[in-house]
């Protein structure tokens, strides 16, 4: 990477602009100078220690009054101390990985005092963001100004001028010229390759590019279910036995797969670093509050809040909220499948034009309420997860996942559950498993990427930027540019879709084996449709270190054992399976219960045998465990005020 | 503890015998030289740089030429020295548990370098057990008089020695006092009280404390089981309502009680220290065999040997070998049930004292049989794991477990899992359940514990020993009296003991809810029994550091996992439960399916929910984790050879 901003030149040669700070455009002077004062400040007294610059136009003029946007930097000096707080992990000159130090830093690779790009612009970014969001109030009372806007000791000013509305936004500057690079690497080409999972990272952070990693891994991980699918298709076979070898692979396969991932993660995030950083000593997650008192792991001070309250709330109000949503969202489903047969009804009475149309009328209110619970929902699970008021941004996003994820659950597969095992009806099962399936993956790629796309090329038309190429913008243009682009709100909702796509394919293996196949077709489409998103459509986003997946493991590995669950019961159902068994039912439904308990118990054995981490990761991992016990033996041995005395042991020997 | 060897004065001041090494009574002198010249020899020399000295009457005249018995202890010094090399963990004055340095060993509560009990006797012994095990062979082709005993370099000399014969035993020594105070306490009142389950674990070390505060923890643990079954049987009840309750109840405690074990347990060796203890950093254990290579985590040279050659050994010889005794047990199984029929029939065609003689003729050979196929069973598969190479000590155990534990499993159960679900006769299951319950205790403890008691009381009082009091022994008489005593083999039979009793508990608990009552009493005698039998019939065991009762908590997990299963079965049998689904079998099953499934699924949600480790040991081993991080940062800065130059961030002020 070599030094690329297109208008570095314009500034003095040590500042590099990074993140953008955005205030609201009537913000009091006072409250500037006091702000641009705290982020200039020493550590030592409270300040975040950094560079910061209004943003001019190229004439030098500065538009006095009016000016809002600003530009942060800081020196290497300030980078490197940064880098070692947070406790980024690099490779030293051994190839081994370690915690990032100041005072080590000769023995780590690619380290050279002039060497600016120690750091990867990610990586500084994600710095000056940390070091920002922990700036807190001393002895303020509230944001100079700004009566309402109170403050206490220990409070993110960060966080209480984005809540006062005085603060619109923070976000890192695109560089023209690498995300040129990574855009030609990663969709620029038309030969086949795997993603550029190393360059997104430098570029987007890490859970950026795990998503990515994850959704390639995921997709050539379908490619030998959607081969084994594509006979079932082509020559329309229709044995159960075919059908129930099809289930049991399908089953089996996919534990092997998410099993496997977690090894292929542990590689990634190993060469990233991510696996190695020491997730529980972070810092509280900004929104974090509670009365100042001791962190009784680190002995440092920091907000407190008791886990007996959060585990209050979160067992006594979220989740009996949660509860209350599904059931709610069932009682609309089984209203929606009312006036669907209502509708029916009504079509066959007096069958008109009217009443023709009247058929897609509950499909369509269906569709609208649902997606209104959804965004009602969202709304209600992120304020709740606020309040639980989690100490961790990792804990926060988990609670936040596990909330939207089981109501998404429900929505998206209960009707299909209730076509299977209420209504019986397999026909109509396939029928609406493959439009939800198909219908979901085109609208989702048409709305998340293209019409964005689309949209933000015209708006730019408009602009009459477009007329320039994006590397030869001057850094006031393409500041303004950037600031008006849509947020990426995080990888939520793309695990989400392949989430629900899992389900769609292994919930219902045994009676749809083409979805595998379209998933797949899908998935090669999504890694460009995203690809484009996040060079093209979205701010770039802060890099987030990350070790894995999270709490998505958990889900897909819940889902493959509820698939477990369905496909067993769909084969018992199925009429040819029936048919085997014309005089008892009951052999039938005894045999399948026998198949499920043993694939159950295959799934867990084998979930079981398969290390989560390679052998050679393992002892990485342990080696430097290993090593960092010595060097604690080796500081209690400073400590100890004697040292060791004249070897006198073995002092009396016999015989 | 105060010194209470009671020989300790007839021999110099700082000399206290330990452990006792037990040659071969035709052992070369030169041999015995060579030997005594190692283990006193200095560390550095390879030796193991301990105290030893031959076992003399009191009359101080030395039976030359048939000396055979040596004591071994160490100095001060180096028992401190030791218990930095294997890791020990002790508590510090400011509470927290630390590992042990020699240099930082004035911060450790109860220091003083005069208190020669800061060290527990069973940590001095283990100590020394370790060092003597450790003592490797340099540059010695074969033991000195033994051509054939070959030797190479790094091969454990004990082992050797024991494998030719030449060494008979080590054993640690009692101490009579202490014993006799843990036995007051332990069993000599009468009062009913908890286990002294430090004491136990400062006399007999943390596998055997941790054993019987498994025991005493899971007697508790089966109470409200027990107190719930006393009514049906008082009652008579028979409604399936009830039973469906009881059996509901069960398997969702089984679940809290396991789960609650790992906290107790957590904190239970949070105190002793062996939580904290790093076990993959143990060396490898003496049976370990390979060629001497690099350690990748520790640099060290040690034998290495490769993984994947033990995972063929594993998968390709050990498992097929497993899997095919278990067909023959069950084989074996059915043969026993044919010949059961056999005699059956034969007795009512000709009704005889003979033929009714004949009816327990199958009983007879096929409990003899079992027994002959566990033996054999037990020694194959200590062959196998043996042979399987593995190289920590904790790998070997859960590996030979993990084999013994599924052929007794099969061969305790399969028999009732017959009669339930192949023959469906729920009479003769409760029969057949509660003969082989209260059989096996009554046999087991008589077995195990009070008829080796009795065995030794009447082979003392022929030696007559038993004139005087434990503690007026002299050393030579206390030595020769314990070497003739049993060996602990270990804690592996009385787990094994418990994990049958808990799954004749829980495994059938619908259809014989008193199963837990017997259990409670049995254990509330087997505490007594087992206690007996550690204080009185065996020799003092070595102590072994345990941080928690290892690959028995899977199995028991496991256990309460099948007992859904068989439970949701037995219920689904039942005649009352099939009267009220009078026209539909099909009904019933899938209703029994679902219960099934709800009750496994709960499990598994209250096992994720219920942390393993309370909060405050969460925090302190995060603490502790959190300064040896901070220690390994200290150490890579005193590495760097620059120092942090004057402060020069932040140079350049702007605005």
């Amino acid at each position: 990477m070599k030094e690329s901003w297109s208008a570095f030149d314009t500034f003095e040669p040590h500042f590099r602009p990074l993140v953008v700070i955005e205030l609201a455009k009537d913000t009091k002077e006072e409250t500037k100078e006091w702000l641009t004062q705290r982020i200039v400040e020493k550590k030592k007294n409270g300040g975040a220690q950094l560079l910061v610059k209004p943003l001019i136009k190229e004439d030098g003029e500065r538009t006095d009054g009016n000016q809002h946007l600003y530009l942060v930097g800081a020196s290497h000096l300030r980078l490197l101390l940064g880098a070692e707080t947070v406790g980024l992990v690099k490779e030293c000159n051994d190839n081994s990985m370690r915690t990032f130090t100041y005072s080590s830093r000769k023995t780590f690779k690619d380290f050279a005092e002039n060497n600016h790009d120690f750091l990867t612009m990610a990586e500084r970014q994600y710095i000056i963001k940390h070091e920002l969001e922990n700036l807190r109030a001393k002895d303020e009372k509230m944001i100079p100004g700004y009566p309402q806007a109170k403050l206490y000791p220990g409070k993110s000013i960060m966080r209480r001028l984005l809540t006062s509305g005085i603060l619109v936004q923070i976000f890192p500057l695109h560089d023209a010229e690498e995300l040129k690079k990574l855009r030609y690497t990663w969709y620029g080409q038309v030969k086949i390759s795997y993603q550029p999972l190393d360059e997104i990272r430098c570029y987007f952070g890490e859970t950026i590019a795990l998503y990515f990693g994850f959704l390639e891994y995921f997709t050539f991980a379908l490619v030998p279910m959607a081969l084994i699918g594509i006979p079932y298709y082509v020559f329309a076979w229709e044995d159960y036995d075919k059908y129930v070898m099809f289930a049991s692979f399908n089953l089996l396969w996919s534990t092997v797969i998410l099993e496997v991932w977690k090894r292929c993660c542990a590689i990634m995030t190993y060469r990233w670093g991510t696996l190695l950083m020491k997730r529980q000593f972070e810092e509280p997650r900004p929104g974090f509050h509670g009365v100042l008192g001791i962190n009784p792991v680190t002995g440092r001070e920091e907000p407190v809040y008791s886990s007996i309250k959060r585990q209050i709330r979160i067992y006594l109000v979220s989740l009996p909220f949660v509860c209350l949503c599904l059931y709610f969202s069932l009682y609309v489903m089984m209203i929606y499948f009312e006036l669907e047969t209502w509708a029916l009804d009504y079509h066959e009475e007096n069958e008109s034009n009217f009443s023709n149309l009247m058929l897609f009328v509950p499909s369509i209110i269906y569709a609208v309420v649902i997606e209104m619970m959804n965004r009602i929902y969202r709304y209600a699970a992120e304020f709740l997860t606020s309040w639980e008021n989690h100490r961790l941004e990792s804990s926060h996003q988990n609670h936040l996942i596990l909330k939207v994820l089981v109501f998404n659950f429900l929505n998206c597969f209960a009707s299909l559950f209730y076509i299977a095992f209420v209504l019986f009806d397999m026909k109509l099962l396939r029928q609406s498993l493959a439009t939800l399936l198909i219908t979901s993956q085109i609208l989702n790629q048409f709305v998340e990427a293209l019409l964005p796309y689309w949209l933000q090329k015209r708006h730019h038309k408009k602009k009459m930027y477009s007329v320039k190429a994006d590397t030869d913008l001057s850094l006031f243009e393409q500041v303004n540019l950037e600031k008006e682009m849509g947020t990426y709100l995080g990888t939520f909702d793309d695990y989400l879709e392949l989430f629900l796509q899992f389900g769609y394919v292994s919930l219902f293996s045994c009676v749809y084996p083409l979805a595998a196949v379209f998933a797949v077709l899908n998935n090669i489409t999504e890694l460009y449709s995203d690809a484009l998103k996040m060079c093209r459509v979205f701010k770039r986003p802060f890099s987030e270190p990350t070790a894995n997946i999270g709490v998505w493991q958990l889900a897909f590995e819940t889902m493959s054992v509820i698939s477990v669950v369905t496909n067993c019961a769909l084969i018992g159902l199925s009429p040819q399976v029936n048919a085997l068994f014309p005089e008892s039912k009951t052999d039938l439904i005894l045999i399948v219960v026998l198949v499920e308990h043993i694939l159950l118990a295959l799934k867990f054995v084998m979930a079981f045998l398969i290390p989560d981490k390679p052998r050679n990761i393992q002892i990485k991992l342990a080696k430097l465990e290993f090593e960092s016990l010595e060097a604690l033996k080796q500081q209690q041995m400073k400590l100890a005020t004697e040292s060791l005395k004249e070897e006198t042991h073995g002092e009396k020997k016999m015989n």
